[in-house]
Parts: C-alpha cells; sequence; structure tokens
C-alpha cells in the first residue's frame, strides 16, 4: 500500500511508513544533504546568514520570509538590532593569527559588538569563553540582549597565550534592521491547522539545529506531496524573538490551532524524547505516545516544563497551544551540545530518517483520527445483516476487527476519538480506524465535531 | 443467625453464607441436579428444546414465558425463524452410520438448514466441524442469521471419511415462530430492581450455560424465601436475541434496574472472574468486590470490555445498565468451552456451591446497604450519653463499632453509602452496617435517597 | 540569616529553623523545663489541677482564661460537673496504706466519685485497673461521663491483697463549677487565622500531653516575637469537651481559620507522624509535607481518621476545618501510652525541640506562601530587559532561580500557589518563593485572593 498523493479516502488509515514514497524513504539522506549545504552558514536570530538560509530553504519549498523591523515590540519584547559580521580575529602584536572568525563561525559570540583594540591579555581573557573539560571544542555563545563582545576558543589555546597584549578585531555591526522569519502554508481541505515550528538561529551546528529545519523541510515536502485534511503551517524561526514575533502577528488566529510540534536535535544518535504540550492530554500528545509505545524502539516521555525551546512560548498559559516537543537527546544532555563538536558527523542519515518516519507517522495518525457517535446505542446493531462481517474479513485478522467494532459502538459518544478507544481497548489504531470507517459506511455511526473533525 | 424469611429488619446486617438455611446449605448439590435433569435438551435461540427447558424451570419457580414472533424487530434486530430438529446422520452408503444426532445434539451446527442428499465426500467436508488439538472432542456451532448446515464431528472422524460419497441427512425445519424466554420477578419492598440474566440458547453443554441457568434458580429460590427490600428480576433469555427482546419490550423503565448480574459459567472448578459494569463503579461492582476481596480465594476481577455474554447488550451505551458479569473461569479460557469436552464432569457442586455463596452475599450485602446524611455533623454527638457504646457492645468487638461509628458519622453526607464508608475506613461491612443502624436509631443519622433507598 | 521581629517583608521566603533566633535555638529545653514544672500537678477536664496549669501558663504567655459552668450544652454534649480532689488511698485495717494518691495522681481514676468504706476485697478488686504486661506501672483511666470510682495500680500490688477486708478512701467532689480553657490571639496582618490546639487534662503523664502544651507555648512565644502576616489562635482545652466549648463558642466566625495544627505526644523518641486534615490536601497538609520531605528525616504521614485527639471535633464534618494533627509516635502505638512510664524521662529536649523545629517551619512557608496570577502570560516576559537575572543573582543558584521565575510565570493562574509551583516544578520553595518576589517587584505578576492573601 502506498500514500497516493490525492488519495480518495480522507480517513485513509493507514499510517505505516513504509507506505510513503519517494521522498519519504530516502528522507534520511535528503536531510543530511540539507544539512551539509546549510552547515558553513554564520547563522544568528538576524543578519545575513540567516537570510541565505531561508534563501536555501526557499529553493525547496516555497517559504515567504517575513520581516520585522528591529525595535518593534513583539509581545513583551523588543526585536533587536540586526548583527553583521565580516571578520574576526585574535593575533599576536608579530601578527600571527591565534583565532580566526574563518576558521569557525563559533569563535565570535553571537551579537558581538564592533572590537578593533591591542589589549593587554589580562584584558582579552575577560572576554574568552572556553571548555575545560573538552581542551579541544568550541563552545557557542551569545548575547543577544546584553551589548557585549566576546571570544570563544578551544581551551588548549589559553595556556598559549604567554604575550603582555594582542591585536583583537571583531568586524560586526549592530543596526537598525530586519529580524526574518520564514513561513509555509500547506492548505488542507479543513482549516484547522498543524504548526511545525523549528529555530533557525544557530551557526555551525548541526544537531541543534540544522536537523530541526533539515525535518521541517522534510515534513513540508511529504505534505505538500499529499492531500491532507489538516492545514499545515511551517515556521523557520529565530529562536524565542521569532516564535514570540509569528505570535503577535497572529494572535487573533491561534484557535486554529489544533496540534503542533517543536522540531530541535532530532539528528543525533540517541533516543527520541517526547516532551508533552502543557495541556499533556491533547491528540498530539497521544499520537505521539501512540507512534512511540508502537514502535519498539526505547524512548522519553517528559511532562512539560517551561524551559526548552519555543514551546516555552507556544506553551506559554497565555497560549497554551496543543504543541509537543520532538526532539532525540534533549539539549544539554550531551556533552557536544552547543559546541563545535556538533558538527557533521555528530548527526546520521539513519537518525534523521527515524526522526521522520516517527513525527510523519503521528501526523498521519491524527489525520486519521475521527470522533463519532454511535447511531444505535441500545444494544448492539446487527452486524451481520448488515454483512460487516465480510466487509472487514477482507482485511486483516477478524477477529480483531470485530472487536474493535464493538468497541468504538461502544465508546463512540461524539466525545472520544478512535485514537482514545484504541488506548482504552489496547488494539491497534489502524484496526480501530478500519473498523469505525466500516460501521460509518453502515450508517451506523455519525462523524462528531471532535477535533478531528472538518 | 440465621437469615429467617421474614424477618424483621429490613437492614439487616447479615451477610454470612453460613447463615442461608436450609436450600442455601445444599445449593451446590440443587444445582448439579438441574443440570443433570437439563444436559439431554437439545437448547438452541428457539425451538422444542428450549421450549422444554423453560417448562422444566417452571416446576421448580414460578416464572412465566414471554413469546416473540420470528420476524419482529427487537431493537436493530429480527428475531429469526423457529428451529426444530429431529434427528440428523452421515452414513456410508452402506447404512453403517459415522455420524448421529442422536448420539450427541452437538453433532448438529445450530439452526442448520435441512438436508437430504447422497454428496462427494469434498462436499461435505465442507461442512465439517473438527478440534484437531483434541481430536475426540465434538466442538459446538452455530449460524443462526446465515443459512448454513453443518456437522460438528470428533477430528478423529475425518482421517476415516475414505469413500466418495456419503449419506448425509439433517431433518430439521426453520419455520416462522416464537422466540421464548422466561421471567420472574420477585416483588421487594421497593420497586428498584436487581436484574439476574443468563442465556437458555446452549445445547448439552454444562458449564456453559447449564450452570448459569442452575445458579439463577437457585438464587431466585433463595429470595423468594425472604423478604427482600429490592425487587428482583430474573431473565432465562437466549443470548443477545433474547435479551434485545426483554430490553426492548421494557425500553422505558429500565431505570428502575439498580443492580445487576449477568451469570454464566459458574460450575468449573477454576477462580471467579468478575466483569465490572461499563460504569466501572456502581454498587454491584464495589459488593462483588467487597465479597470477593474478603472471601480469601483467589479471584479476577476484570474491566468492562463489550465481548462476553449478555452484559454487551445491557450494558450497551444507550441503555449502560449497572450490570456486572460473574464467572468462574472466563469463556474461551478453557479448552472445553464450546466443546463436547463441557460436561456433566465439567462441572462440580462444590463449584456451584460456591458461585452461589458469593453471589447471594454480593446481593445480600446490597439488601443492607443504606446511604444516611450525619445529623448532628457539628462536633462528635455525645454517644453515651446516648448509651450507644453500651447498646452495641452486645454485639460483636466494641473498638470496632465505635470506630465503624465515628467514621460513619464523619462520611455520611447523604451521597456516600456504608458500603463505601466500610471500603474507606477498611472496616467490615458488618460492622459499619450495625453502627449505622444503631447511630440511625439514635436519631443521629436519616437515611437519604441514596441508590439503596426504598 | 536571621528571623528579625518585625522583618520588613511580608513575604519573606526564609524558612530555616537555623534562622530562628533566641528563645527558638533553646525550645527543646525551655519546654523541657515547662514540662518539669507541670508534671506534679493533677490534672482533669475541670478542676483545681487544671485551672493550676493555666495560671502556670499565664506566666509565660498572656492567654485569656474562659470558663464555661458545669450542664451547659456545648453543641451535643453537656458540661459535667467540676471534679476536685484532695486525697485517696486504699489501706489494711491496720492502718498500713497500700496505695496514695498522694505518691502518684494516676493512681485515682479520673472523676472517681467520692468513696470512704471498709469493704471485701472482692468489692475493692472491681475497682482496680492494672496493667498486667508491665507489673509496675500504673495506667490511667477517667470516667468522666458515667458515675464510677476507681483506683489505678501496679498489677503487683494486686498479688498482695490478701485480706478480706481494706478501707478504701477518695476524697473527691464532683459539684457544679467551671469548665476552664485557654486562648490566645496573636494579631497578625490580617484577620486569617492559624489555629494552633493542644488538650491540657492530663495528669502527670509527659509525652501525653504535657510535651503538646509546652510546645503550644513555645510556639505562641516564637510568633510573639515576630511580625506575622497570619493572626494566630493558640488553644489550651481539656480534651473534647474544650475544643467542643470552643468551637460552639466561636460557630459563626470559624471561616477565619486557614490552617490549623493540634499538637499532642511531640516529646518521644519516635519518627514524627503527621495526620492529615480530613480535606487531605489543604495548604497546612502540603506544607507539612514539603517540610517532612526536605528534612531527610524519616516520618509518617497518615490520611485522616475520625479516632484520635482533638482533629475528632475540628475535623467532624459539619467545620471540616483545615487541621493537622502533628504527634511523633502515634497514641496507643507506644507501651507507656496512658501509664505512668509516660514520665519525664520518657520526654527529650532535642525530641521538643525537633518538634518545635518542624512545626514552626511548616507555619513559616504558610506565611511565606502566595498565589499570583502572571500579567504578562502571552509568551514569556523578556526578563533579562526588566534586570531579572540580575536580580537575583545576588542569591542562591542562578539557574534554579530562572527555573523558579519560569515555572511561576507558567502556573501562576490565581489559584496555584507558589507552594504548589515547588512541589510541581520539584523546586525548593525557598527558590519559588524568591522568584515569585522577583517578578511581584518587577510588576509581572498580581497577588491573587488565595488562601494566602490578606
Amino acid at each position: 500500500m502506498t500514500h497516493t498523493p490525492g488519495a480518495r479516502r480522507g480517513a485513509s488509515c493507514d499510517r505505516d511508513s513504509s507506505t510513503a514514497e519517494g521522498a519519504a524513504s530516502t528522507a534520511g539522506d535528503d536531510m543530511y544533504q540539507l544539512i551539509l549545504e546549510l552547515f558553513p552558514l554564520c547563522r544568528s536570530i538576524t543578519g545575513q546568514g540567516t537570510r541565505q538560509t531561508l534563501e536555501a530553504l526557499r529553493s525547496r519549498i516555497p517559504i515567504s520570509v517575513r520581516g520585522v523591523p528591529s525595535g518593534s515590540m513583539v509581545l513583551d519584547w523588543v526585536v533587536p538590532p540586526e548583527w553583521n559580521i565580516r571578520g574576526a580575529y585574535i593575533q599576536e602584536i608579530s601578527g600571527r593569527r591565534l583565532v580566526d572568525f574563518a576558521e569557525s563561525n563559533l569563535h565570535v559570540m553571537g551579537y558581538s559588538t564592533p572590537v578593533h583594540h591591542v589589549m593587554p591579555v589580562s584584558e582579552l581573557r575577560e572576554h574568552l569563553f572556553s571548555i575545560p573539560e573538552h581542551p579541544s571544542w568550541i563552545p557557542y555563545r551569545t548575547s543577544y540582549y546584553q551589548e557585549n563582545w566576546g571570544f570563544c576558543v578551544r581551551d588548549s589555546l589559553l595556556q598559549t597565550l604567554t604575550d603582555e597584549t594582542y591585536e583583537v578585531c571583531i568586524d560586526s555591526d549592530l543596526a537598525p534592521g530586519t529580524l526574518r522569519y520564514g513561513e509555509l502554508l500547506i492548505p488542507g481541505s479543513c482549516d484547522r491547522e498543524v504548526l511545525i515550528s523549528t529555530h533557525i538561529c544557530h551557526p555551525s551546528l548541526c544537531n541543534d539545529n540544522l536537523s530541526g529545519i533539515a525535518l521541517a523541510v522534510q515534513l513540508a515536502a511529504y505534505f505538500m506531496a499529499r492531500e491532507n485534511r489538516y492545514s499545515y503551517r511551517f515556521l523557520f524561526v529565530p529562536a524565542t524573538i521569532g516564535a514570540l514575533a509569528w505570535l503577535s502577528q497572529n494572535e487573533g488566529r491561534l484557535n486554529v490551532v489544533s496540534h503542533g510540534l517543536v522540531l530541535a536535535g532530532v539528528g543525533d544518535s540517541g533516543n527520541i524524547t517526547y516532551k508533552k504540550s502543557r495541556r499533556a492530554d491533547t491528540p498530539i500528545d497521544r499520537a505521539m505516545h501512540e507512534v512511540l509505545a508502537r514502535s519498539g524502539d526505547v524512548y522519553n516521555e517528559v511532562d512539560f516544563s517551561p524551559y526548552g525551546y519555543d514551546e516555552r512560548q507556544y506553551c506559554s498559559p497565555g497560549f497554551d497551544l496543543p504543541v509537543g516537543t520532538f526532539t532525540r537527546t534533549p539539549y544539554g544532555a550531551y556533552p557536544e551540545y552547543h559546541t563545535s563538536a556538533d558538527d557533521l558527523s555528530f548527526v546520521q542519515p539513519e537518525s534523521l530518517q527515524d526522526s521522520f518516519d516517527k513525527t510523519s507517522q503521528a501526523l498521519l495518525l491524527l489525520e486519521a483520527d475521527r470522533t463519532y457517535v454511535n447511531l444505535k446505542p441500545h444494544g448492539e446493531p446487527q452486524l451481520g445483516r448488515r454483512g460487516l462481517f465480510e466487509a472487514v474479513r477482507g482485511g486483516g485478522d477478524p477477529r480483531a476487527i470485530e472487536m474493535a467494532m464493538l468497541w468504538v459502538l461502544s465508546l463512540s459518544d461524539g466525545a472520544t476519538s478512535i485514537l482514545r478507544i484504541a488506548e482504552r481497548a489496547k488494539l491497534a489504531f489502524e484496526s480501530v480506524c478500519e473498523a469505525a470507517t466500516a460501521l460509518a459506511e453502515a450508517g451506523l455511526l455519525l462523524e462528531t465535531s471532535g477535533y478531528g473533525t472538518d
């Protein structure tokens, strides 16, 4: 069975990843290629590298690039100046370069103010950041909202700074400009939206978060290639300020967001970690649980906490959107996090593929989920008279489908979705979906305006 | 102490099975005798054997036999034609009989259409059912709602069918007739009813469900011999269609059903399995739990599922009656289920007795259960001044009764029954019942219209 | 850090017992001194010894002594006559005294009617109570509400009663008089009250309940020496009848009671047992849980039951006050309970100190607890712009405080107190309190009328 784009049945019960065709089966490799392409760019929450990243994405999926001027209020925040950097170095008075931005864009603390001085080594040292535990790694640091400058260096360098003075140069500027983010809406047969958000503000770091960008692009391509019930909105935003900007510009219509995922850190070899939405029992939480629990893979499910990625904004109490967070190893739980060791060798096509499979499966499950009311609730309806035993016996295990039909009839009260019924009955979602479809076609169920309804 | 029929106190706190007199103490043997008597009859959902079965029951308890004509709609179902069978066989052309209905009424698939042909063995084989794992057992099969015929045979027979043709005869008819079920109402001092239902449509099978029939008869005799608060309604119905028929004829007055039990498979040597009502926390569920938990016996308590016996109908969402299901080993969980091995040796008087004891205890507990409101809720009432310490010290453990009085006073809010209080306080129901009765007599409690109220 | 009396910040987040100054650090010794002083008095629910006890307390804290005349109705109870006793003995006809009230006031059953007879040993024996398992201990017995007399004696005495007759004298009287209890109100900045109650009716028994009296006095002195948000009401009442008397006189204003503790048996060397209020999840229950869980000590938390100390009255269903019960080893769970072995060696200053520390910590936690509503719930507020990272970095772990700020912002919905937030976030109450204070000062939170509000 394959997911034919434009498939006839809106309530298709398929969600097996083996059904994804074309792009889906090579998703891991495609995602890795995109990571390779974007790796060199020096992204930040604003500036040239971020603009170039959005342009590169636009060559794959038709995102719109939105701009918000520096100084704008977005909810409680002020959009900062735009930051651009051309080069930076630390060198001996002799001219020998010790640190060069050209070698790694991690070397300069994000949003460093311009500086060009010969300064005593003691003054310089106050602006140097390193990782003693990993002397050959360069840390990643920013100072977006507090003016400062700094260099992130290998700890091994610090021992060699024996001169009295060094020449220090950061050729950057902070000036009124534009905060940019990318947005793509894939219209479905209903206006209810699935929100997929990923942050784009990190420089040459692969897992955090070129992997999330690549997964979002892959999912966008996948859902563009099929007919969907839901509309899908993809956001490529600078962390925090970008999410806030989008929320501030869409505050009046957030009620259309039925489900959502924040994607980040999806390419490392660790197990999947799913962090639930603040409401903790929304359909995306249950769909993700279903997919993970049935996968046979080891995984972590964690409760919402108000620290992390942009779920901090989407799930803030005033919005409280049904948005979960999909990562592999959580931020901060791997030593390579926010260091130069989060490089092209730290992410693997296989992990990226698995992340694509799991997220797409969960979303397809929500595509297929429905809520019904039993129209013949007094006693069991006579299924045999309606040919329902035969109807479903073409498919899978007839006893499983018969059980599924009885459970659907027992629990379909107009508020309990078939995903919930599958959980309660401890049956495969597909069986329950198939049973419900057959019962609905026989006129025994009426679809109701649960969350999964057009 | 004995349960004197016509005992003065409606709210008797006794429920010890040792108090059951006369019939109760020999219940297991009496039930086994009834099974012996009914075993030979060829029951089905309609027909002669079922009519004879109801007549046999009427010689013990004064049931009414209700009839519903073939073709009637009962809820979503159509009452099928009446099936009668006089004989059936498979024989060699030589006249040697290989299979004969006269030997076992299980040999013919229930509702087999008439047939009398000499047919090729290949055609015959399509109509033979056997159990390869148990080659000497005859399976039990029916085809009520789809016209067909068949023989259920020992698997060992199949190897011997080496002839090219056989004479096959089923002397049955399917014709407009009557669906019959038995009903007995034992009026109590209030109109609220306890519904006891058991299916009567199985031929020579003992545990499923002559045991259920025997238990229902025994309980009926027991409750006829005492004065009850509740009215007791016993139903002896063909499975599914009989329950649906009764529900359809009583749809407007089902709100009188306060508690109920479906009885089936109560004579085997396995542990008791109690399947909760769909609402899962009704008084019958809690009473059964109390009896089983205090019994010291191993037992299983399982959640409702929409497959099983006639609880499928009583607990369908449109009715959702507070009806649990009492069995020993559940259907399908023993190899003898629906085979000729479910015979007179598969059920034991001891198991039947135990099933009677447990079900009657649970029902007596509901007879005694009450809901009160504390009329002196501000501080403790002065129990000593009212002689309450002495009042109860005639009985059991005075400290237990004092604790029970304090718990009853603390929790009697007009909605919490004494059964719930006993659970919460982890005290014996009898102590709590005795305490509550004493407090009510002292004017400290007022009985309220909880489910247990007249 | 010290708790300066009259500290400026109402919402101080300190609750470390090391901060208690002066009296607090020597609390255990002070409490033991008071126990020493009160030990000899013959207390009962009325009478001279109880009056003297209240006078002794008045020399330490400014309690008012309230009187209720014998014969008054207090709720459902009648105030009994006042009981006074001057002496009592059992002696041989020869004049040799075997039992003398002067040796131990436990020797006479409380509320014994006067008697002076030479009586047969058989009659005397009916009025003797002893403890066979502990032949050298004197039991403690009373008969307040049923006229009787008795002697409580060492079991070893019984063997020596070989004479035919003995002279028996109890020089007591039961006459109309006064039931007395002590009450102290320490006004706080709001009218909401914390109720601390302890029973004063036991004669020379140390743990039950001179220890409770001593702890209540110590807490009263402690809270008198600081400025409090809550008003604190201390009750020194004869058990049951005294609590009922106070409740009956204050029935119309009990809604001011926000939190409460019954104190009893707080000086033995056992672990702390906290018995929850009947409502089971009130702030005092959670505060006590927080203190105990974080203490590192072994402790027991038990559900409410309607037997025990005066929580029986405060938590009776008509009042249902949020009052927990703080003891060490529970009543009846140590053999010395209600015997002469509950003497000055059975209680230790260290245990008394620990009881003071834990109860005062829980009450200080409630002093500091607040409920807020997030005024910027749409997205995260920009904490850095408001200097909030710096504001709190003067204090403890900045990451912990940042996490605490995010949790407070996420969960402050106007109904969830910071104590609840600390529990949910698994953070120290102090961190959450400090974070909330900083956020409130920055105008991001508004205090609401949760239970912790003025």
